[in-house]
């Protein structure tokens, strides 16, 4: 298994941070958010004059065996035209990454399909598909180490192009189900308050769905080591976020977190390196109901609340210009000081 | 008294942009919040293909005569110190303007000192200073109706410009009194449900500033139409305000909102002309407690919610990118037909 070295980033600074902040052309605190922002970027920067560079939006898409099951509104062939989809630019996270001036990567981490080599999509396929985890594990300890792997290698890649914030999305039919089995196990939650809508069931849906989680539940023999969870309720495209979630933290940088996949797959790296969350700013919640669960488990706040829940990642990016508002605030206001005003409370 | 020709937009249109809205290759209703605005903007504007063009911000600024009583923490000289940092550009409100590509006009509505003509402020200024309402009526009727009209101009000076969506803020010490008792008179709630901390009270100031502005509100002979509470508990930056967000609703611009102070402009403009809150999107529940009873009151629940407490509408710009999320989605995202994605719900 590939390890990281991810340390807490140091304290020492924190004061001269809020030494800068409270004696900005404000009233102490009034910049809410943006302050707390401020003073997390600084600390993981080490620096109160923070920068954020080239941000890259990455999102691994997979298909998923559990679907055959229909826990999903969604045919599975869903997964390989929205990734298609995400490569011709048409799609929700496209305009977003476009407005905010995020590079997109889009990685195949095993989607049931063959694509054209021209599409520019990153290939990094460990296999077409999960299996179908209500029978067996969904991937094989190679398969779920090849993951992790892959995900770190696709984080070194933009970071080497000089990135520093990094955003995370996903793909694939199906992966709420596995989500809500992670977040079971990793949180010792009953399931049945972590099975949620997906993408639009109704109630019969979702009891339907929660029946076939929890016959998977019953029948995993494994001792809920947190790799062990992750390789046997999968999905491949969640195991590689992991993976890239991890690797930026080790290399210092921001993470964008959002919605009820993504947050899951950053609950199973801070169980393997509880020092990633220093690196973590949730951008959204979700309006799928049981991620206001999951945050309240990692006492997470999100930067915005706008009812999405399209999965690609779209929260995060959207959340993008408030991280960008905090790092502006350090660089671009000027003191009580330097502006000549009288300093008040 | 100028009189504004505002219009609810025509809803014939509805339809068509919530079946645009629909068929964009993404589950119905997964985008949230940006598909509420998507409506509102396609209403405003009567297309579905909206456009946001040369945003532009205003600030109004003036002096309180109730200052003098000690409502606020800040001494009074903040006012015009502030003001003449917005124009050396170090304030929150200048960054966040470069930021997200807002002209910034700093208007002087009353403010009780004498700024260099070379600033670049606008001039309309009324008087300096309001009378303190403990006394006297803040204004007489002609100054509110100058004021009225001078926000009105200046929202028609920016339109002209070509800019069609527009933001709203203030700088004026005291200015949350006048706030406190507008929200009172306008809702009915008693008075010490609409008085909160300001810039940062402590619950003895906060009682203090109750007890002087109950006694002002006793002592007021008026029988509360809208415009007479306007006129005597001022301030003159907030009735300029009243008179710019009507403007702008006539002229069908979008109206960003954000904070205390002008969601009770926007209330008092709403009570003129209740067709003005189909043009309002509000950016930003503030950090002072009272402003979520005055948005529930108007059934309202801002885009942003980062505990921001600055006045100067910092909170309605922060929201612009989320706007303009809404109306990428209508101009750039692909309807399932064209992406050849299967329909999924």
């Amino acid at each position: 298994m590939k390890t990281f070295h991810i340390t807490k980033p140091d304290e020492a600074i924190r004061e001269q941070l809020l030494h800068k902040i409270n004696n900005l052309t404000k009233p102490i605190g009034s910049l809410g958010r943006l302050e707390e922002l401020a003073v997390q970027i600084g600390l993981i920067q080490q620096t109160d004059t923070p920068a954020l560079k080239r941000p890259n939006h990455i999102i691994f898409a997979a298909d998923h065996g559990i679907a055959a099951e229909g826990v999903s509104l969604s045919p599975q062939a869903v997964t390989w035209q929205q990734t298609e989809n995400f490569m011709k630019g048409g799609a929700a996270i496209n305009f977003l990454c476009r407005q905010h001036g995020f590079e997109l990567h889009v990685v195949d981490a095993g989607v049931d399909y063959n694509f054209s080599p021209h599409l520019g999509i990153i290939d990094k396929k460990v296999r077409c598909g999960t299996h179908n985890y209500l029978y067996q594990a969904a991937m094989t300890e190679r398969e779920c180490k090849r993951c992790l792997a892959s995900g770190a290698e696709v984080v070194r890649d933009v970071s080497a192009g000089g990135c520093n914030i990094v955003s995370f999305g996903e793909m694939g039919i199906g992966n709420t189900s596995s989500s809500s089995l992670w977040m079971s196990c990793f949180t010792g939650l009953p399931l049945e308050r972590c099975v949620g809508a997906g993408t639009g069931l109704d109630s019969a849906g979702v009891s339907r769905k929660y029946n076939i989680l929890r016959e998977a539940q019953n029948r995993y023999r494994g001792k809920g080591a947190t790799t062990d969870v992750m390789r046997y309720f999968g999905g491949l495209e969640m195991v590689m976020a992991v993976g890239g979630i991890l690797q930026a933290a080790e290399l210092g940088m921001i993470i964008l977190i959002d919605g009820f996949i993504m947050t899951n797959c950053l609950l199973a790296a801070a169980r393997l390196y509880p020092h990633v969350l220093s690196y973590a700013i949730f951008g959204h919640e979700s309006g799928e109901s049981v991620h206001r669960l999951l945050l309240e488990h990692l006492r997470a706040v999100p930067l915005l609340h706008l009812g999405m829940r399209l999965g690609e990642g779209a929260g995060a990016v959207c959340a993008f210009p408030i991280v960008d508002s905090a790092v502006r605030m350090m660089n671009e206001m000027d003191s009580f000081q330097r502006a000549e005003v009288t300093k008040y409370f």
